[in-house]
């Protein structure tokens, strides 16, 4: 069993800082990097980018909302037009970052409460995935596989991967509880070590209402803010190991 | 005489606008444009892109300092390494959306005091022009041919190109007066008119002394926040064109 | 017959400009002005109650989404707790520029979708409403009276008065018509003085629909950024005067 | 003796933290409160008044240059008469916020490099504290007693206090020694404690030459986000005590 390791990082902003990237990159294969609009700034992306190159770790952009106020989670009734056109500023300003420092921006995905805007208006995810792939066809996308824009990269053509939260409760139809509901954000390592065993046995996850749903991925995601996150992480890279599993990066699962 | 006629363009943002861009796309046949720093965000840029594409015009990044607010004309004490990132971050941010539209990116630049601040300290242009350079080798680089930034951009191989500013007055070094002397900006046509005949015929630019002053450029520069600034292209291009010259690309003439 | 000519002005920010508001402060009787939100800054907030002192026009916060970016037309789904802090934020960086420069805040209100937020959820104005009021509770408030927000002012006290757009149109109920429908903006001169004179004749309005329809105002505004504006502020004038009217104060009709 | 501990708080943004505000707001007599500039938003501001007032904890005004991305730390050559605007934008933010909450402003001053700004230009710190004056002729301000400000501000009559660092190093003529500089910022504890014992001794610091200076002061700042912040400030208040000093609020020392 083949495991990407996968997790949101350069969430800082200026002299803020937000998780400890210098731990997790360490320990993940790939990494989410966040563009300037909901967090992250050039000078926090290059560092970033050349500690994820120093750990052959592979790099994607983690294109946000712009407002750095709400750290892109506050629904906002943007044009998708327009959000698409954001999306495509921030993959390049990246790209251009990872060129320069000798590596190479090989997915991208969505930061916050773009997801959930996608799940009620396709057309967001529709148009950044469109910009994703008229920008580079090579890029690959990640997300989870019951969700519209998992179907839609694989319709235009983008290679992708399942996505499986490690530190997030589930529903029953496998998505995401959302961030206020008691419970919705793991961070008891214990917990999370049940979960990635029982994950890589039978490919299922149990929901909060006990069911055991069924989650087709091979990307885990630590969220680099969940408290504890270089713990989780740690448990999940150890807990593939044990099982006989490999941490290997995104990119070379994603098909 | 070939002659490349320059303007900054798409330095609105969000809902305000600055300049005629769509009348200015029509006469001009490079443009400058704003990367999200000083000016611009994404929207604008893709238009200003698609637009320069539909009329032929050539596309650069005008990088700027991270302040919406002082419209990067605020000289700031940042660190010229810091700056150099915030310029290629914009750079490769605009070049995506390029690709995307079908266009591309051939030059880059600094606006602003920018220029200013790398008189004082020549580690500013040099990390940008490296930055420039790495990111993309074929990229060319317009400026003032007295200062420091077009001898390195030369030294360290990219392409060059001598700007001379059709809106400005000079002083006896060949060098902008500053925006706060009186007569610093030029409004009137008429004396547009005198300064490009001039300028095609001997090379020379009269300062504010009275004294004239060579200039080795082929590449005519008008603000686009100038007032009056589509008459004073139209007066450009027209004395230019009639004076047997030709209104060809920046990239045409930079070697 | 006495009216209050309302305006929204100070809107530009830095060196970008938005509607003309030398010439409107001298047609008003009462400004909101931007607060640094969704538009202003510290500098043409300065200006503008410099002005409006000058021309003895009334001021009053105008309250905005944390985005410059869109305008403050983007609807955020922000925590009505936090929409309310930022609000009085704006309201009391606004209060110390009027003291220092000898004017007074004598009214408050929010900008943009903020109503149509509101109009989802009552929280929203009822919170900003309560902070306008502890902080000070002489403040008046002028919106459509239709609205939740005139009827819960005058639950908790504050002075009030009804509200209507010359420059947009009106459905079967009384509100505006969203921007995005045709015709929702109004910029005939000949349209504004007909709706003017009718107004003043019986205090309806026509609807798109064609209905009549009862609105209870004395504060007519005049959005400064819709084309025509001066023009359209002109028409009110001369038509409320001609009508025997007065334009008076904001402040002096609330009750 | 009567001592008072002041420290800069409230300098988180939206989701990012920086310092330990619960914890020092338990242990100082006054907190400078960032205003939105630099640092801070309201609902943070709000917090932090909040929490100030629980602690009976004086608050001011910590007015910072429009600049996030460098946490006000880098100059800006902005002009005075615009930065004045800036400040007393902010001052009245907080005061609204703090009148709401039912505390009350009582010092205002600046934050980060804005010092250093009007020490190479006077008019800078004096057009802030004229503004500051005009505000409210009741603010006290603390600062170095060497500078410029302490002595303009006494001039035009607002109460001062002097303001001691614990947590930096001083060069021979009581000035902060730049934070490049290596040894600039003091975070052990123990020296701490020397420093403090001996400035109750006899009013002296020791500079980085081994020179003994004398400091007029009775507030002593310890910054928030100085790593060991609140072990520096418990020591200080330990210090104070031990010696039979008192820690008082600012406003109390002021005159």
């Amino acid at each position: 069993m083949q495991i990407d390791l996968n997790s949101d990082l350069g969430e800082g902003f200026g002299r803020w800082k937000m998780g400890d990237d210098e731990a997790l990159l360490k320990l993940v294969s790939s990494a989410n990097i966040a563009c300037g609009f909901h967090a992250g700034d050039a000078v926090i992306m290059t560092r970033t980018v050349e500690t994820a190159k120093a750990n052959n770790v592979a790099i994607g952009a983690h294109c946000g909302l712009p407002d750095l106020l709400g750290f892109g989670r506050i629904v906002m009734n943007i044009p998708p037009r327009d959000l698409a056109k954001h999306t495509l500023y921030q993959l390049g300003a990246l790209a251009a970052i990872a060129k320069v420092a000798g590596h190479k921006v090989t997915h991208a995905g969505t930061h916050g409460v773009i997801g959930n805007m996608a799940a009620e208006n396709h057309e967001y995810i529709e148009l950044i995935l469109d910009a994703f792939k008229a920008f580079d066809k090579d890029l690959a996308y990640a997300s989870a596989p019951s969700g519209h824009g998992f179907k839609y990269a694989k319709k235009i053509g983008l290679r992708t991967v399942g996505k499986v939260f490690a530190d997030r409760a589930y529903d029953d139809e496998g998505r995401l509880v959302k961030r206020q509901v008691p419970g919705a954000v793991v961070t008891d390592p214990a917990q999370v070590a049940r979960f990635i065993t029982q994950f890589l046995d039978d490919g299922t996850v149990t929901a909060q209402s006990g069911k055991r749903v069924k989650i087709d991925a091979k990307c885990v995601l630590v969220h680099s803010d969940t408290p504890g996150a270089v713990e989780i992480a740690t448990t999940v890279r150890n807990t593939v190991e044990k099982g006989g599993g490999k941490i290997v990066p995104f990119t070379e699962l994603a098909h």
